[in-house]
């Protein structure tokens, strides 16, 4: 037996990030960026406003108060959007929009709060009190005071969520260099297996696994590609796996056990570079990696939680780093167990669990469902993986146990 | 100035849940389900084997053991999905792997570790021993354990995630139905406003909101309809205004703030029922939210930071519950604020903030960046808002401050 971090050690030193596509911005929410975003402007474009209020010059105002305000002539009204073409002069003032160029003379902008109109209600024409002294430059966003033309507002390893999709366009980019998103054939095997729609007679079962496979995949941020049956015969099995190298990886469920009716394991060795391990690990011990064709290739074992748990241990860490992620490992927090445990002391466990907060501000950890059922009621109902380390055959209520959090991200405080 | 709170109630109060709609397994991840699923089949199907073994009779091997191990006759082998015709008898055992029906007269599984291979290599014809005992039932899943026919295994309102499409495709649905995702149209407002493959000329700005609020629609759980820009007109405003009943929810950026330029409000005021509050908070205080024909509308500020986070405060709440979900509140925590911050004490501040886990467990968080940016750089590094009180106008370093996070999803423990 291999630990578990031996295998996904010897997994991820075999897998390098995909190469790289353009796509729309929207496109690019969640994935990861390839190249820096540079901007083909400066930030503020130009001086500009950021208050409602009136441009005014610093000298005439520096003394204004309630008590004796200063009276200025407005000569001007600036729009946002509009290039101002009237200047400033001593003893006069334009009233401005936010976001609007500062025009020529002006300094500094008195927000309204501190005036009051005077004659014409203050606009053009018309006169306006400042009540409140302004220093230099108050109230005005300068040229290139945030970025420089130029200059890279995001880098490439990033990833792109909403505000860098902002970013990004404010600066000149209605497209952007991701890194790929893998595409993932998805094959399960084995005579017992029907259809979701077809009724299992005697001896069968749904294939559930392709469904929830592609659901995990999609979630990690690859492309599912769901290929179908293999039956449990040399030519059926042969003719799926051979389409590994239309992909960027391929994961198949069952076939891979010690049941002498398994086909799977025999057609691999003589398609793929492969290693069969027993990781010390339950659920989902026995794990097939290697390639097909080039083509890193998973067998996962075909119980529905044993797959689902071999998914998140080894091939969701391969989907993020061909995408591109740095993070590679699930959020862990350390919970106190709620209940006693007995286990084989030669394996760790992920318990199906459930973590809640405690009002105290840590965690606690129960198991979410029944540990050896052929549904994946306790995987649906729980939110973590309680794992309980090699070592131990027994562990106690109010111990405190590390937990995998799989309804959060990667990277995530 | 009306609070938050009154706010989102004020909001919440007048969106309900969208009718339903029928979709793929796949295309049900992350929505929230409409009506239970209900099993077509008993789980277990059969009476079946938990372990590659051997299906003895409980009374022919109770008292074996490693010393005086029990030969039993092998009369068949029984690969996963095939249905056994031949019983299990006196004296007898069948070989029989994971998943595959137990035989009639067996009562009982013993794994293979536990017998040792007689004549013929343990195979049909030949004879196994078996060196230990069992107990009635051992390793033997029974029929309709787990679920019976016309059981649930998931309720309405559950949100369906990987696990949750593989326990629907057990036990027989290959389409589910849920909320429907909400449509929302998104425009902006503004004569200062180009595209993004524009290079803005002088008191010009990109339209980069459109694309950051798609993006948060997007991953709000809603459906982007990016209808374009809006000019400083009361015919431009109202054509793009007047779609709004062809969606489930429009919002738009900019024109709703006291600049006498804004004709949006204008417009608003004659095709819609229509609030305009002044919300106590920073950034984002002018929020406008009603209807146009019946359809939810929302005018958010313009300012690109103040449009993400009035779309966070007010717009998502919203989505997630046209969607049919019932936890709307992001998850907040409790952080140490590591610096001195200055505010005005009527209205809360939502600093952009980065949230880091202490080694302790607790949280620290620090601004991210330029709280006065007309970039989104300080909304792209950071992972929360940290909320600021009315009431105050200073807080000090080291106190502890609770932070909105928005890199995790609502309900999240």
């Amino acid at each position: 037996m291999i630990s578990v971090e031996e295998a996904q050690e010897q997994v991820l030193s075999r897998i390098v990030a995909l190469d790289t596509e353009r796509v729309t911005l929207l496109e690019s929410l969640g994935r990861v960026l390839a190249a820096d975003v540079i901007s083909d402007i400066d930030v503020s474009p130009f001086d500009n406003s950021a208050m409602d209020g009136y441009a005014v010059r610093f000298a005439d105002v520096r003394d204004a108060s309630e008590a004796s305000p200063v009276t200025l002539q407005v000569v001007d009204h600036i729009p946002a959007g509009v290039q101002p073409e009237i200047p400033v002069g001593p003893g006069q003032a334009s009233r401005i929009m936010t976001g609007a160029p500062v025009p020529d003379g002006a300094d500094a902008v008195v927000m309204v709060e501190r005036t009051r109109a005077g004659s014409n209600g203050g606009s053009t024409g018309g006169t306006v009190e400042v009540l409140r002294p302004v220093t230099p430059g108050e109230n005005i966003r300068s040229r290139g005071e945030e970025v420089r033309e130029g200059e890279a507002v995001l880098l490439a390893g990033e990833t792109i969520g909403p505000a860098a999709i902002g970013l990004a366009a404010s600066v000149g980019h209605d497209t952007l260099l991701v890194r790929r998103r893998p595409r993932v054939a998805i094959v399960s095997t084995g005579d017992e297996l029907v259809e979701v729609t077809v009724k299992p007679g005697p001896g069968k079962i749904r294939n559930s696994n392709s469904h929830s496979l592609a659901a995990q995949v999609l979630q990690a941020g690859g492309e599912p590609y769901v290929l179908g049956i293999a039956r449990d015969t040399e030519e059926d099995t042969r003719a799926l796996l051979k389409r590994a190298p239309e992909f960027d990886l391929m994961v198949t469920t069952g076939g891979v056990s010690m049941g002498d009716f398994d086909v799977v394991k025999k057609v691999l060795e003589e398609m793929g570079k492969l290693d069969f391990w027993k990781v010390a690990m339950r659920p989902g011990a026995p794990q097939t990696f290697g390639t097909i064709g080039g083509t890193p290739f998973f067998g996962l074992p075909g119980n529905p939680t044993s797959t689902m748990v071999g998914f998140e241990m080894f091939v969701r860490p391969a989907i993020r780093k061909m995408a591109g992620f740095t993070a590679l490992a699930r959020p862990r927090v350390v919970a106190t167990l709620n209940h006693d445990t007995k286990k084989k002391s030669d394996r760790r466990y992920f318990l199906r669990g459930r973590l809640t907060r405690s009002p105290g501000g840590g965690y606690t950890a129960a198991i979410s469902g029944n540990q050896s059922s052929a549904l994946l009621t306790a995987m649906h109902r729980g939110n973590c993986l309680i794992s309980l380390p090699e070592g131990e055959s027994f562990v106690a209520a109010g111990t405190e146990v590390m937990c995998i959090r799989i309804d959060i991200e990667e990277g995530t405080a």
